[in-house]
């Protein structure tokens, strides 16, 4: 028995792996950063016993779209025209923090993250050599990128190397690696994408890109002479398995197609898109085409918050109107979309997504005892359609436990909370109610 | 000072009234059931002084449609085809449960829905003789409605009017009062809607009935020789400010335009829409036509839960997308519609839904200290598209303490969560994951 062995022993355990088991009762064992033991309650509990009474056990939840620093805007643009969302309201904002105040966003956002199971997340944003080390100190698995533009694009890519260097591409070494991050379409230059996938080729790291988010993008790519967002990318190999494309709000069928026929893995943001742009992303015609499909929430400032269980529930709903068809995503499909299918489009799915032995132990317990996860008749109905981010109770990242019994574990809430409010401080509008 | 009599003190307190005024930090007293004070925190602080540190002040919220028995269900009719819920699953479950359960059930529901900052419900289910007294019991304000339905109209009947007898109909006299409640337009026969109009007139009762929810139901009104679902009502009298119709799912534009002419009430349900019917409601019409638009949950196995936060976002997002427009139904609005909106679909906009002088003491307290409600920038924006039912720390009810720091007052929460899933306990499904 060692400091990082657990057995924890919890009402109900989804795996959510292939054979999508139930144990209820059941437990997980934990060795060493790792997965020992998936089942009942085994005779002989090793290591500390965490007796999460009451709770499911899940493999904690991927948000595979967000910008934790932008935690500092959250409630500064509310329900603005299409179209005038990032350059009339979020670009000012921006202008007016630097990276102490961003770090502090951060952190704050990485809090309000694990509070609500999550425990891996791509995270992006500008200034990411001065973010990230928020990001790692939050004890988050984490996949970070530097936000590549046209503008600065020498520097942006010194800065992605020096990222490289510092916490390399692959996810096995490091709890926090690096992806490359080419802003967008309309953004991002022919020259600058081929420069981005060299660097992804030689490197190992993943290229993650917003895509058709907005008619503004599709136009100017569309001026440029190519038939549509997709296409522009794909002329530069940069759609396919190791490409995380966020958003495709604008998709057409064509373009769908082709992003899921290249294996293209996406980050579908529901949220985000109903609220910025009063659209649906084509998930359904993505799914079919061999896209694979993660849940992002985007940033706490567009959605407004990262609650991946709101996520789902947003998702289930918006894509079954959007269809037009109840039966379209049905829960199991939403709860991939956060664990196993999430992993998936981060490449990470050999280390996490799933309770299995062997994986890495990233392992939350929700608990199921409040009135609105009564009756426990369908646990994955009640965790997609009916739970919130704080019914989580505990949250493990490779074997640490970062929350128990609702509380941060090595976090300074208070501190972090104080932090992240006096940064944003100055953001504050003037006046008295909206 | 007398034992009815309070001060709430808090960092924020929103009035939600006309004025739409923000006090920050602020106070509410409350002296015999009714708000005595709002403003600033006052120097003479009468009564018990409670401090909700941390927290904002509003307007307990209004659920204008739900069924609190059906808490029982959740879970257990999920993601089923469009015409399949009431008939093929909903109908078989009920078949097998009995007024125990269902008293049971109700009791937990009305838990779940305190627990959410809600003060205010229009419930209704058949048998509501034998639950109005769970409800009453739970000490949420009710309007409460017994269901009518061609099958037995005559019970039916005698049962809407010992329910006047005991509760009466007028919402100033009694915290549950009765509402008529025919079924549907497609389950209420010209007979009886005739009848319930006359009952409606002799008893100053309002009528509450599901309107152009199904295709199904759309299809058999007109199999009548109507036009709508909407017309038929209108033909007896039924449109109006006195009758509160939930969903219009499938209202055309023409009838959407005769229920907003009419000055009807209206119970938007946008998650059970979205996920029963895969639909929007034509909200948008609604309200430019003259309607009073209220949020409701609908019952927890069409939402999956009776969170109003949740409701308002959900609304928000799928509005948006409905109209293709990311500015429609902004915040503010979707919080008049559990608040003050609300309040007037039920008739109760002289007692509730705002935070004034010699209105009833229904107040909620929301704890905004939260990461996922920081920065505090925007209050109304952080309510609407950020906050949870769990946000919710303290509730008053005509000027009585139902929740206190997260734990009910009145209410043994054990035990009814016991006797609500022991009740709920025969209808589980057999096997393991579903």
């Amino acid at each position: 028995m060692s400091a990082s062995s657990y057995t924890l022993l919890a009402d109900d355990v989804l795996t959510l792996d292939a054979a999508w088991t139930r144990y209820s009762p059941g437990a997980v064992g934990i060795e060493d950063a790792r997965i020992s033991y998936v089942g009942p309650p085994p005779a002989a509990r090793t290591g500390t016993v965490v007796d999460l009474e009451g709770c499911v056990l899940l493999p904690g939840l991927v948000n595979v779209h967000t910008h934790t620093p932008m935690w500092l805007f959250r409630g500064l643009t509310e329900d603005v025209p299409r179209g005038e969302w990032l350059a009339g309201h979020m670009r000012p904002l921006e202008a007016r923090v630097g990276p102490r105040e961003l770090r502090a966003g951060a952190l704050a956002g990485c809090l309000e993250l694990l509070l609500g199971g999550v425990t891996t997340i791509a995270d992006r944003y500008s200034g990411m050599g001065e973010i990230a080390g928020a990001v790692e100190e939050s004890g988050l698995r984490a996949v970070v990128a530097h936000s590549l533009y046209d503008d600065g694009a020498e520097r942006g890519l010194r800065e992605s190397e020096a990222l490289l260097e510092r916490f390399g591409a692959d996810p096995e070494r490091s709890r926090v690696w690096v992806g490359l991050g080419p802003h967008a379409t309309d953004t991002c230059g022919p020259q600058l994408l081929r420069q981005v996938a060299a660097l992804a080729e030689r490197s190992g790291a993943r290229v993650f890109i917003h895509l058709a988010q907005s008619e503004a993008e599709v136009a100017t790519v569309r001026a440029g002479g190519y038939t549509g967002c997709a296409a522009y990318l794909d002329s530069f190999g940069l759609l396919g398995p190791t490409v995380v494309v966020a958003h495709g709000t604008y998709l057409g069928d064509d373009e769908a197609d082709l992003v899921g026929r290249r294996g293209t893995a996406v980050a579908h943001c529901p949220s985000s898109n109903a609220k910025l742009e009063g659209r649906v992303a084509p998930v359904a015609r993505l799914r079919r085409a061999g896209a694979v499909i993660g849940l992002g929430t985007d940033a706490a400032c567009c959605n407004n918050g990262m609650d991946l269980f709101a996520e789902m529930r947003t998702a289930g709903l918006l894509n079954k109107v959007a269809a037009g068809d109840p039966t379209a995503l049905v829960a199991a499909d939403l709860l991939r979309m956060v664990t196993s299918d999430a992993a998936a489009t981060l490449g990470i799915a050999h280390l996490v997504g799933s309770l299995e032995i062997g994986k890495r132990a990233d392992v939350i317990a929700v608990d199921q005892r409040g009135p609105h996860l009564q009756p426990w008749h369908d646990p994955v109905a009640n965790l997609v359609y009916a739970a919130r981010g704080s019914d989580v109770r505990a949250v493990f990242v490779d074997g640490q436990p970062l929350l128990l019994d609702r509380r941060p574990v090595r976090l300074d809430a208070e501190r972090i909370l104080a932090a992240g409010a006096r940064a944003a401080r100055p953001l504050a509008p003037v006046g008295v109610a909206r």
